[in-house]
């Protein structure tokens, strides 16, 4: 698999979740998915999706920079967005926010496998403190 | 510039930091580095990593996961270190803390003109406020 296959995939993926296309959650999201080090498997990973757009109705993943190399990709998540509800730990204050979040996914049978996420959550808590 | 030339470069940037060889900086860092969004310069940068090393004179660079796409480089940093004045912020403990920074690296002309960084902070904060 070279890298613009990688690439596409992880497009069609970020697709699915600004669709909120779960049940195709699967097609990406192999079934044995670990998530920071956490066993998630593609049901929790689900499970988390779902808990972040229930707070974040209008959240979207969108790449502000993405690279591919062989069955990894790494991607900088530009977020701006209006929390509803509890996020991440902080409580909404109806006003929009923005954060990024640095993510390597690696892929394995064209499905992503491992998953090392780090999201800003000091600007995060910052701007939801305010 | 192809994969392994960028990818050469940027081993070569982490042997030098961890050489703690600032002199040698500009070899790898461009003179108008901005690293997010702020124009450090490769003056400023060296500060930056200067005073990280005085804070923390054990840390030491180490790629846990490295990928590079043409110009640009992914790369999730594991720390293991113990910091022995404030580090970003945070009061030391004398205790080891560990926490990954996740950072993207744009070359130009063979140099690193642009870096978005993200530390977890939270990790730290949580380590040094125990």
């Amino acid at each position: 698999m070279d890298d613009g296959d990688t690439l596409g995939l992880y497009r069609n993926y970020m697709t699915c979740l600004n669709e909120w296309r779960w049940e195709d959650l699967g097609r990406f999201v192999a079934d044995d998915v670990v998530h920071n080090g956490r066993p998630l498997g593609v049901a929790g990973y689900r499970a988390m999706l779902e808990a972040d757009t229930h707070a974040v109705p209008d959240l979207q993943f969108i790449p502000a920079m993405l690279i591919a190399d062989g069955q990894t990709v790494a991607c900088r998540l530009a977020f701006e967005c209006t929390p509803q509800h509890t996020f991440l730990g902080f409580e909404p204050t109806g006003e929009p926010i923005s954060f990024v979040e640095h993510v390597f996914y690696r892929f394995e049978n064209r499905r992503i496998i491992e998953v090392w996420s780090l999201i800003d959550r000091e600007a995060i808590r910052k701007q939801l403190s305010q």
